[in-house]
C-alpha cells in the first residue's frame, strides 16, 4: 500500500532551483513513488491534487513550503521525509565559489564597474526592490521576475525614462543586446534587424527564424508583455523604437508584441512610422489594417514577421508630409466603409463609425460626426423610403457641404462605386459641389493672402493641400466595361483635384500616411554608445542566466542574493523602518 | 425672409423613386431654395432638421409621408406645396409600357415562364411576402430589400433549402449569376473565380478587381449581411459552396465577408475545405488564421483577395484525413500558445484557453483541459515558487501524461524552445514519455487486433496515426548555433513519431487539417444545370433594376407592384383575413 508523508516549513525563502532540486533528489530515494515540493499556493495545492499528492488534512499557507512524499511503505516515507535538511545542504554545497560572492547589487557592480546591466528574476514580491535599486545605481534592468505588480512597473519604467535607462519586463523573457542573450534567447549572428518584442517566445521565434533564413539581429529589446497595455503606455516599446531608429547598424525593425491597447496602438504605429526605417509589426491576433503602409509592413504570423523582415533589409527612407486635421469618410459602400475601419483603427485615433468594428468606435449620432469618423450612408438607419446612395446622392452632398464647412476637417474621403444599377454618373453630380467648396475656400484664403494659382484647379488645390487645406479622396469601384465609363468619371474627379485611388487597400495606405499624428519624443534617449560597448551584467536570481552569460563571453558577476531578513516578512518591514529612520 | 412650408400624406404608399423624383422637381420651381421629402421616421426628421428643413410645429407619424419646402417667400412656398399632386402625377406618365405590365408575380411568371429569378427590391415589410411566393412559385430570389426581420430571413433561407433553392439577401446589394449583374453589380468579363459574398461592395470591389487583373467571374453569389450571424448558420453561404464547388467552370472560390459568428465560421471553414479547389477566403476585420491552411488562402484585404484568387486560378486538389479527436496544446512559450488560438480558433470548435483570446474562450480550470485545448505552462498561475517550463519539465511531463489518459485526446502538441537559459535537452527528457505513453497504447492496440509494426518506431507509430492512435507534434524553435544542437534534438523527437516543425505557422496549417471536421452537406443541392441556363428574371420594385437587366441582355419582366391596399395596413390585413378564410 502506497503512504503519503509531508513536511511543512514556513515562512522561509528557497529559491525555485533549491525546490526542484530536492524534489528530485526525494526522488532518487529508495522506495519513493513520486514527490512534490512548492510554495503552497492555491495553484500549487491544485496541481498537487492532480497528481494525488495532496492529502485531504494538510494545512498550511501559500507562503510556507510544502513537501509531500509518496513511497512504498510508511518506513520509505518517512526516511525521505527525514533527508529534506540534508538534500537541501547537499544542493548548498555544490555550488562553486560562493564565498567570492558579492551579497549585494553594490557589493557586485564594485566588483565589476563595468557592469551596464542588471538581471533580476528573484521572486516577484522582491523584484522592484532590486530593480529599482539598479535603476538608482544608474544600470539597465532587465526583469525576467514575473508577478511584480503593475504600479510597481509603471513607476520603474517612469524613473528609468528619467534616466535614460531601459526596464526590460517584468516578465520579460528573452532579450539579446550586442550579440549576448539575456534570459531565454537562441544564439544568433549579429545584423542588422533590430527587434521589439513584447512577448519572450514571440521575439525567440522570431530572431531564431531570422537566423535561420541567413539573416542576422542587431538588438533584441524586450518589454514584458504589460508594457503595451494603456496603464503602462508603451514606456520601453517607444524608447527600444527610438534606439534602434538612432542605431546604424540596424537597418530592419521587427516590433513584435500581443494586440495593444487602441492608444497605445495608434502611438507606437506612428512612433514606427517615425523610425523612418522598414518597420514589420506583428500584432499578435490583431487584423493586419494593409500589408504595408509607408514604411510599415503587416505580418500575419511570426514566421511571416521574420520573412518580411530578412526581405525588408534594404533600407528605404520614406518622405512624409502629414494633415493634422481631422478625416471624414462618406461611404456608399458599407463594406468598403468597414475596411476602411480595419485599416485606420492602428493609425487614427480616436476614430467613429455608424458602422463601428469595436463598441467604443461607435458613433453616437450618425448624423454628426466627430474626430475622424467614417459613416456608412447606406445603413438601414438612413434607407427608410429613401434610394440607396449609390442611385440618389443627395444625401451624400448634404453631407459633404456639412464636413466641409467644419473647419477641424482636414480631408474629405468618399466611394464611388460604379456598375449595373448604379447612377449613371456619380462623379458629374458630386464634382460640381466639389467645385463649389474648393472656390469658397479659395477666396477665404485669397482674403487671408493665401498662396493661389488659379488658372489650375488641380494645381491650386494641390497648393492648398499643401498648405493644409480640405483634401478630397475618393476610392472609385468599377471596371472598363461598366456602363458609367470609369476613365471619365476618375477624370472628372481628378480634375478638381480629387486624389483618385482604385483600391481601398491603396486609400488606406494614403490615408493613415497623410493623418497619422507624428510626436516628437518626449523623453531622455537611452545612451547608444553605452549600448555599443560590450555586454557586462549583474544577475540578481536565477544561477543559470549568470552561467548562460559567461558561456556566450560577457562580463558577469552572481550576486548570492537573499530576500531581506530571510523572507520573514514581519522582519523585512521592522528593518526597512529602522534603516528609513536612519537615513531620516 | 425665407419661408418654410409641408404637406402631410397619410398612410399612402410611395416607392422611394418617386419621393426623390418629386424632391426633384420641388427644387427645380421658381423661387424654391430647399426641398425634403421623406417618410416621416425618427431618423429622417434628424436629417430634416440638420438641413434646417424641420419645422418645430410638424406632426406626422413614421408611416406618413412628409413634404417640406424652403423658398424665397410665401408664394413661392405656397406655390411649390400646390404643385406636388402635379408632380406625383408626372412622373407616372414617364414611365412606358405600363399598361402591358403584369400587376403580379403568378402574371409576371405566365408572360416569362423560362424566369429563374425574381428581384425583390420593395420596402421592406412587404418583401418577405414578395419572397416567400417567389419561392412557392419555385424560383431563386435575390432579395436587395432591407428592413426585413431576422425571423423572416431565417424562415425564408430553410424554405429555399429545402426547395434546392437560393435566398440572397436580404439586404443583397449584389451578385453575378451567368454574366449577368443582379442589383448593383460590376460589369465583368466570364471567367473561372466564384464569389461568395456576404457583402455586397465587398463583391463589388473584389470581382472588379479580379476583371481589372484580366481574369473573370464564374459567379457571384450573394448572401446579405446577416447570413453568417449563428441564428441564420450561414444557409446560403452553405448552398453556395455547394454550388461553386461543383461547377465545373469554377477553378478558385472567394468567400468575403465581415468576420462571421465563431461557430459559424468553423464550419465554413470546412465547408470550404471540403471544396478541394483554391478558397481564397477575406473575414474582413478577423485576423488571418495564416496566409494558408491546406487549400484555403486567407486575404488581409478586398484588393488581396482578388490577387490571390487570380494567382490561385491553377486547380490544385488536396488529399486530406483527418483526426476526429481533440487537441491538447501544452506550452512552455504564451506567445507560441497564443499564435496557435489565433491560428487554430478559425478551424476548431470549441477551443479553450488559459490565455484565452476572446472571453468564451477562457479555461475554467487551468488544471482540466476540455475539447480543444492550448495551455500555457509558463502561466502567472503556474509560476510562484516553481521554475519555468522552458528549464524545468516537470509539469509538462505530468500534463502530457494526464492528457494522454483522455481516450478522447487525438493529438498532444507541444514547443521545444531551445537558446541560452533554457533546458539543456529538453527532448532527452521528453522522449522517454512519449516513447512511455506510445508503447502502452501498442500493447493495448495490440491485445484488440490492431497493425503493428513493432521494429520500426517511426512506421509503427505512423501506422497508428493512421488509425485514429494518439499523435505527437512538436514545435522546435531553435538555431545552429544553439547551446543544444538543435538537430539532434528534432532527431529524438522524430525517432518516437513525433511530427516536428520549425515554425508556429507550419504547425498551425497542420493541425487545421489534421483536427478541423469534415461534414457531409444535409441539403437539398441548387441545381447546376438551371443555374447555367440563361438568367430571366422577373424585377418587384426599382425599375433601375429591369432597365439593367435588359441592358444585359437577360429576359427580365417587370412588375407594377402595389403594396397590399395601397399601403393601407389596416385594410390589408382585412383582406388577408378575407382571402384565408376563403381558402379555408
Amino acid at each position: 500500500m502506497t503512504v503519503v508523508k509531508w513536511n511543512v516549513r514556513a515562512g522561509a525563502y528557497y529559491d525555485s532551483v533549491v525546490l526542484m532540486q530536492l524534489q528530485r533528489g526525494l526522488l532518487e530515494l529508495n522506495g519513493v513513488l513520486d514527490a512534490g515540493v512548492v510554495m503552497a499556493t492555491q495553484a500549487n495545492r491544485d496541481l498537487l491534487a492532480t497528481n494525488n499528492l495532496l492529502p485531504a488534512d494538510i494545512s498550511a499557507n501559500p507562503d510556507d513550503l510544502l513537501i509531500v512524499v509518496k513511497a512504498d511503505d510508511d518506513n520509505s516515507a518517512t526516511e525521505a521525509i527525514g533527508k529534506v535538511d540534508e538534500l537541501l545542504a547537499r544542493r548548498k554545497s555544490s555550488t562553486v565559489s560562493e564565498d567570492f560572492r558579492p551579497r549585494s547589487l553594490s557589493a557586485a557592480i564594485k566588483q565589476l564597474p563595468e557592469a551596464n546591466w542588471v538581471l533580476i528574476s528573484v521572486p516577484g514580491r522582491y523584484a522592484a526592490g532590486v530593480a529599482r535599486e539598479a535603476l538608482e545605481l544608474g544600470k539597465h534592468v532587465f526583469l525576467y521576475s514575473d508577478n511584480v505588480s503593475l504600479e510597481d512597473e509603471i513607476a520603474l519604467k517612469k524613473t528609468a525614462r528619467e534616466k535614460g535607462l531601459l526596464v526590460m519586463g517584468p516578465d520579460c523573457g528573452t532579450a539579446i543586446i550586442n550579440a549576448i542573450g539575456l534570459g531565454f534567447a537562441n544564439r544568433v549572428r549579429r545584423g542588422s534587424i533590430g527587434v521589439v518584442g513584447a512577448s519572450g517566445t514571440g521575439t525567440q521565434a522570431v530572431t531564431a527564424q531570422i537566423h535561420n533564413l541567413g539573416a542576422g539581429i542587431s538588438h533584441a529589446i524586450g518589454t514584458g508583455g504589460r508594457d503595451l497595455k494603456s496603464d503602462v503606455g508603451a514606456i520601453t516599446a517607444h524608447q527600444a523604437l527610438d534606439l534602434l531608429a538612432r542605431d546604424p547598424d540596424t537597418k530592419v525593425i521587427a516590433l513584435i508584441s500581443k494586440p495593444p491597447s487602441p492608444a497605445v496602438a495608434t502611438q507606437l504605429i506612428s512612433a514606427a512610422q517615425e523610425t523612418g526605417k522598414p518597420v514589420v509589426v506583428y500584432f499578435i491576433g490583431y487584423p493586419a489594417p494593409a500589408r504595408k503602409i509607408g514604411n510599415l509592413h503587416f505580418a500575419v504570423s511570426l514566421s511571416e514577421a521574420a520573412e518580411l523582415s530578412v526581405g525588408e533589409l534594404e533600407n528605404r527612407r520614406i518622405l512624409q508630409s502629414s494633415n493634422s486635421r481631422f478625416l471624414r469618410g462618406l461611404f456608399s459602400g458599407g463594406t468598403l466603409a468597414y475596411e476602411m475601419m480595419v485599416g485606420l483603427q492602428a493609425s487614427l485615433s480616436p476614430l467613429y463609425s455608424n458602422g463601428p468594428i469595436t463598441p467604443n468606435q461607435n458613433l453616437k449620432d450618425p448624423l454628426k460626426s466627430e474626430a475622424h469618423s467614417i459613416i456608412d450612408l447606406g445603413d438601414e438607419f438612413f434607407m427608410v423610403g429613401r434610394l440607396h446612395p449609390m442611385i440618389d446622392n443627395d444625401l451624400r452632398i448634404r453631407r459633404i457641404k456639412q464636413e466641409a464647412a467644419d473647419a477641424d476637417v482636414g480631408m474629405i474621403l468618399f466611394d464611388v462605386v460604379l456598375g449595373e444599377g448604379s447612377h449613371v454618373n456619380p462623379a458629374g453630380e458630386l464634382v460640381p459641389v466639389i467645385k463649389e467648396i474648393r472656390e469658397k475656400r479659395i477666396g477665404e484664403l485669397k482674403s487671408s493672402g493665401g498662396r493661389v494659382a488659379p488658372n489650375d484647379f488641380g494645381g491650386a488645390y494641390r497648393d492648398h493641400r499643401e498648405h493644409g487645406e480640405l483634401e478630397f479622396v475618393a476610392i472609385v469601384i468599377g471596371t472598363d466595361e461598366d456602363p458609367q465609363n470609369v476613365q471619365s468619371q476618375v477624370s472628372k474627379l481628378e480634375d478638381v483635384g480629387v486624389k483618385v485611388f482604385r483600391t481601398a487597400s491603396e486609400a488606406v495606405e494614403y490615408v493613415s500616411l497623410r493623418l497619422s499624428r507624428r510626436e516628437a519624443n518626449q523623453f531622455v534617449q537611452v545612451n547608444l554608445e553605452q549600448l555599443k560597448q560590450p555586454l557586462a551584467g549583474i544577475n540578481v536570481g536565477l544561477e543559470s542566466f549568470y552561467e548562460s552569460l559567461t558561456s556566450q563571453g560577457a562580463q558577469a558577476v552572481h550576486v548570492e542574493w537573499k530576500p531581506p531578513a530571510g523572507g520573514n516578512e514581519r522582519l523585512a518591514s521592522l528593518l526597512a523602518k529602522m534603516k528609513s529612520k536612519k537615513e531620516n
